[in-house]
């Protein structure tokens, strides 16, 4: 099976057996080693000196940390969305009494930084700034340096500045010290090809210092108390234990590959898609400037159904990609490059896509 | 290895290879079906026609979301407790602004219903009532039956009922429904032989109701939404499903030994557990009628250290087991036999803890 959706991806096979692994108790020393190794491999690739703490959860779980963690109830909010994906984060905010302003750029663009500057200049105060690196609901890369400058010229009216990373980050480059990124998200089953259940969390001082008095109720999301059992080597509750076992696997071929490499094979794959896309005369939603290098949306022709392309890859040719989300549900397909994946894996989908689409032209 | 402590259990070797099985999109046939199956061993478990929902979180996650969705700040709580685990339910429905009464009984003891009947009795109001079904620190199992009765005779007076079941259900006799259950917690890593990382959370239909009046802020726990989806063999976000692979194979195995053998075995392990440990010459930390099917709190001699036992036991035998918790840390070590779990591995154990105590005698 050729697993192209935007997470769960596709496993590698050394990471697959690392899975199968006889339990060990979390509290002894295997797994303070294990999760020490963890740690370390993703400061690594967070680019950070700061903190980066494992939760047992989803991605969205690891959002929902990020939120609690850094707000107090009435905390003024801006959330920068583009997509399904940017208006949960600013869901989130609001279910936990964030007063939140969202600034929104259409589906398929990226955000504007200027726009966003002058949003943040036009208030009184914002506590937090909310945004998505990449955007899994359209394909959208969004420029997060232009805003890590933004940031820079506001001086003591800086927000604390929030980042959605589940499905950039081990992709994606994302310097989060030099970029000056407070809470950085990121989750396992997505460009760490490792199995869903796992979400990370960079945390830089000036973080560490707002979440002191930042009062939305928590517990099992409470950072201070991983922070507190991370530096013995464990976690307040019990871990994932299998899935560190697999991500500390996938960190070591990561770490084999190298960072650049790694980011420069993803722009590869996500060149050699839009081109394969586009010689089959199909629209890409994102524009090159915007472009995901971990996922690609892609427009259909009018009256095909995206439901109806999705299934037939799946049944006659093995390839597993998405639809649209929301509006886009099935008028768009999205196809992951994220991980585990290479290019005869693309060479596949563009080929397995041309034939469903010319089949459905014949009929 | 021999790994007897009270979670995470050894995983079964068909548990463990699942564990390796390709991943699948969670939006596909494959997950939904894998899902609808998943649930439905639960329900047979749980002895229920309710709901009973998977989350991606530790046990500890799964508490945390029958509170918020069951709980308004300002609820009146009455939390029983007679150990670390009955109070880290009391302290998760204070972290979220319930107005808690504890009931503490000494840990080592079980509840008495009596007591905590008077105590419902003279209270004006008492939204939830929290119970620890098997209490993990102590080794203790409560007599929920004399709850249901306590709450039965309340009438319209009567609280809704959370229980944390996280170490018993499985291995114990819990009918939700017969006893009127409301909200029962339980984790994957515990009696369901499969890693850590999934928390399930039976639902009364009382509590449906009470949830939509409920307004705890919510939103990767919002068990409505769970529920949707649950409806199409889904989850709101992305699940661990390697983890539920695990899980599928480890129910059917349970039901290949049918729940009332499992019970049954579970209690037996208990008792040969107990009458080694007492030929020891040690002391039980609970009475016979308290003591729990899945884990045995045993005191050491006076100036034996457990942190010294477990780590000998550990490296000698190869045995691991669990030491005290909070102040019994030094005093006290926990065997575990739930799950995956043989007469053979309780002898080895009792054996090894012979070897390592006169081997201590002898310096």
């Amino acid at each position: 099976m050729n697993l192209r959706i935007p997470g769960p991806t596709p496993l590698p096979p050394d990471v697959q057996q690392a899975m199968g692994r006889e339990m060990v108790g979390h509290r002894d020393s295997v797994f303070q080693k294990l999760l020490g190794e963890v740690m370390a491999q993703l400061r690594h690739f967070y680019q950070t000196q700061s903190d980066v703490l494992v939760l047992t959860s989803s991605g969205t779980g690891g959002l929902e940390a990020a939120i609690v963690n850094a707000m107090s109830p009435g905390d003024g909010v801006v959330a920068v969305s583009c997509g399904a994906f940017g208006e949960r984060f600013a869901a989130i905010a609001s279910a936990f009494g964030g007063q939140v302003e969202r600034i929104d750029f259409p589906w398929g663009s990226g955000l504007d930084a200027a726009r966003v500057a002058r949003a943040l200049e036009g208030r009184d105060e914002t506590d937090l700034l909310l945004t998505t690196h990449n955007e899994t609901s359209t394909g959208v890369l969004n420029d997060l340096a232009a805003i890590a400058d933004v940031l820079g010229s506001l001086g003591r009216r800086r927000p604390l500045w929030l980042v959605d990373a589940v499905s950039s980050l081990g992709a994606a480059d994302l310097p989060m010290d030099a970029w000056g990124c407070d809470m950085v998200v990121s989750a396992s089953q997505k460009a760490w090809m490792a199995p869903p259940g796992l979400a990370f969390i960079g945390v830089s001082q000036r973080a560490w210092t707002r979440m002191a008095q930042a009062t939305c109720p928590r517990f099992y999301w409470d950072l201070a108390a991983a922070r507190e059992y991370a530096v013995k080597g464990q976690t307040p509750f019990t871990p994932a234990v299998s899935t560190l076992f697999a991500l500390q696997t996938s960190l070591l071929r990561m770490r084999g590959e190298g960072l650049a490499v790694i980011v420069d094979r993803h722009r590869q794959l996500s060149k050699q898609l839009r081109e394969g896309l586009r010689e089959l005369g199909l629209r890409l939603l994102a524009s090159d400037v915007d472009a995901s290098p971990t996922v690609t949306a892609v427009c259909l022709p009018e009256g095909v159904s995206a439901v109806d392309v999705r299934r037939e890859l799946a049944a006659r040719h093995g390839v597993v990609v998405a639809t649209g989300q929301g509006a886009l549900k099935n008028t768009v397909l999205r196809i992951a490059h994220m991980g585990y994946c290479s290019s005869v894996d693309i060479d596949r989908v563009v080929t397995a896509l041309k034939a469903v689409l010319q089949g459905r032209h014949d009929c």
